[in-house]
């Protein structure tokens, strides 16, 4: 069954494909028949990572001991200045490797509403945008008797900027949105975004957890002046790998996050009696980083810098045209909805579908078929190619897969209640 | 020279020594002279950490990938749980690893504040704690308008608790205190600390990053009601291993700590619209967690777990001994003070010195001598024998080196410029 895009046609794909190479910078071995489609939850482990880890963890910790700090104390800097340089078009000193990105959020949510004008009481947010990112921000507005405005728009129907537009006015102190949104996988205009936002006087903190390493981003050229994001989905740094955060160089001094910890102190081995932050992004550290998993990022880097972001998107694009033309064929009689933007240019690099059994295909598609894609409640399913290490025919095969459970209702052998991990 | 303690002597408390073998479980091959006397600061290599974290890579991360968040996420509490059960003589259900220490300050503080009386408005902590204390505690006095009360107490000669009683009063809403100084390592009498504060009607956020795994922490039957502590110096979980903390049970449903994240929400993975914590003591975490940092944590708590901390205690009241004795016979002539409480059941597993050159002496004790401790401004000289992997000729040598630095005056050849790390 093709249904006139027959499997030859992905595997020319691939052959012609000059990105296909970079598969093999990751360790994806002993894997017969399986496809990993969740990248943007964790992306894969790449190939040079334990032997560096190794490395670091006999030559610097165990030999070196403390010494090693020497090395390792520059890191959150030196990664975030790579970040900055090929993934963010940011500056030299305006990123930083720190905390989860819940707790980054906090800090420069927290630092922009210090700075904000203080007749400015609100905080807009999306309504579908990541729960970490709703709750950080509600018990900042709790803390601090803001009101909190929760956009309620259909991101994926392009009805964004008016809804936006339409929430900000003079009272507004700053708007948190997702560049992807990590539901359906919708790619924001951040110029546009910038602008209105910038046009009515409050700060902007972006989320850019589905968006880093899997879309350009400008976060000068538009005007952006804060952004976090997480380095364990398409930068593939590795289960719970710091995160990240930029600020806007000439933002920095006069921006003070609330946990005023010794590694954003001036002068840290100084000791001195009274907090003085640095002038720098480094007044957004707060204390000592998780070296081992910081390590991992480094390695992680040097693939993705190799590849080079717009190869990489160009690649993203036709992958997730592959995987919506596929499911229009073959899909959409099962009921499936497509829940993502249709125009790839609208799209980061993950597809969301909208099923009612979603949970328990999803489960059918892991337990029977070797494929690994992941769910999000109440009802979607999000299908992810990475251009880095998915290949046309993994996702050809993915999507026949899913069709024959579908067919078969093969999924209606799972169960339907939810695990606590999803 | 031995002038009464031949280094004989520290052979013969060697061969007697029944934790001498415990050394076996750390990396310390390669390092012919070497002398690791710095285990305050970062902890050894436990030998079982590389095999066990390229397991964690290779299958955990490279061959798992998001499925094994199945088992990664309970480890923030079944280590939290370990430590509870065989060093902080709490309960089950008490303890989470999470964040920084610097971060789990913060949110246990806030914690503390929001649920204090409004009209006390004073936090009490010491002028000699860590830096990062005082720092995170300055932030929270400043953005609450809250006094801060920095007691002055020469805490190594004895005269704490009467500093400390004069300064509780009906304004007191929380006081932080660490239960081994990092500067003197004198140890406080924490039942002592709690009833006071208890007494008074205040919160007690204890510090126990250089207490840990040095010495027999009762956290329930002193009374402690909340903690924080590092893993990475006598837990020997590696650079930047994630920090744990305490809330002690009848507390947790009290206690809300202000960054609401995801890891914290009940049913994390149901993604609800509104942040409500969990009951217990998950409501204290955050983001998601640093998974390899994470799991470094376990193979080193195995080591300490059968090693016993009394028994470890034990060896480190004899090591402490011996640094004092040999201080008193080799290093008085040249003017070195001790720094830390003499009475060895007064301090923690760190002997400090006052020495105006303690910098150089530092500096020319591991670039001529072999022997890393470590230095804290202006003049101090720290000491860390550790039970687990340092032996009594290795204290007696690295003194001997010392006395050799100090009778040739090698320290001068030293930079007096201060090393961004020390």
């Amino acid at each position: 069954m093709d249904d006139g895009f027959p499997r030859s046609r992905a595997v020319a794909l691939d052959a012609e494909d000059p990105m296909a190479g970079f598969r093999d910078h990751f360790l994806t071995q002993g894997e017969p028949g399986f496809i990993y489609l969740d990248g943007n939850s964790l992306g894969r482990l790449p190939a040079a990572v334990p032997a560096f880890l190794d490395q670091v963890v006999r030559d610097g910790w165990g030999r070196g001991l403390v010494r090693s700090w020497e090395t390792w104390i520059g890191w959150s800097r030196s990664l975030g200045d790579r970040l900055a340089a090929h993934l963010l078009g940011a500056h030299q000193g305006e990123v930083v490797l720190s905390d989860s990105t819940s707790v980054n959020l906090y800090k420069l949510a927290a630092a922009a509403l210090d700075a904000a004008p203080p007749e400015r009481r609100t905080i807009v947010i999306d309504g579908e945008d990541f729960p970490t990112n709703r709750y950080i921000m509600q018990g900042l507005a709790e803390q601090r008797g803001l009101r909190l405005v929760t956009l309620r728009s259909d991101i994926d129907q392009g009805l964004y900027p008016r809804v936006l537009r339409a929430a900000l006015n003079q009272d507004v102190a700053l708007v948190v949105l997702s560049l992807v949104s990590y539901r359906c996988g919708a790619l924001l205009d951040m110029a546009a975004v910038n602008q209105a936002v910038g046009d009515a006087g409050a700060f902007m903190l972006w989320d850019l957890c589905h968006a880093a390493g899997a879309v350009p981003i400008e976060l000068h050229a538009t005007g952006a002046q804060l952004a976090v994001g997480c380095t364990y989905k398409y930068l593939n740094g590795g289960p719970g790998s710091p995160a990240f955060l930029y600020v806007r160089k000439d933002l920095q001094p006069r921006l003070r996050q609330p946990i005023w910890g010794w590694f954003g102190q001036r002068g840290q081995f100084l000791m001195g009696p009274s907090y003085e932050p640095v002038d720098e992004v480094d007044r957004f550290l707060v204390g000592t980083p998780p070296v081992l998993s910081l390590a991992a990022v480094a390695p992680a880097l040097d693939v993705i810098e190799r590849a080079g972001i717009s190869r990489l998107r160009q690649k993203a694009i036709r992958l997730g045209g592959v995987v919506v033309e596929l499911a229009d064929r073959w899909l959409s009689p099962y009921g499936f909805r497509l829940a993502s933007p249709r125009d790839p240019t609208r799209r980061g690099s993950h597809v969301s579908f909208e099923h009612p059994e979603a949970w328990r295909i999803c489960q059918a598609l892991s337990a029977e078929a070797g494929v690994v894609c992941d769910f999000r409640v109440p009802d979607r399913l999000r299908i992810a190619p990475v251009p880095l290490y998915t290949s046309f025919t993994e996702v050809w095969d993915a999507m026949d897969r899913l069709r024959d459970i579908m067919a078969s209702r093969g999924y209606q052998r799972q169960s339907a209640a939810l695990a606590r991990v999803t």
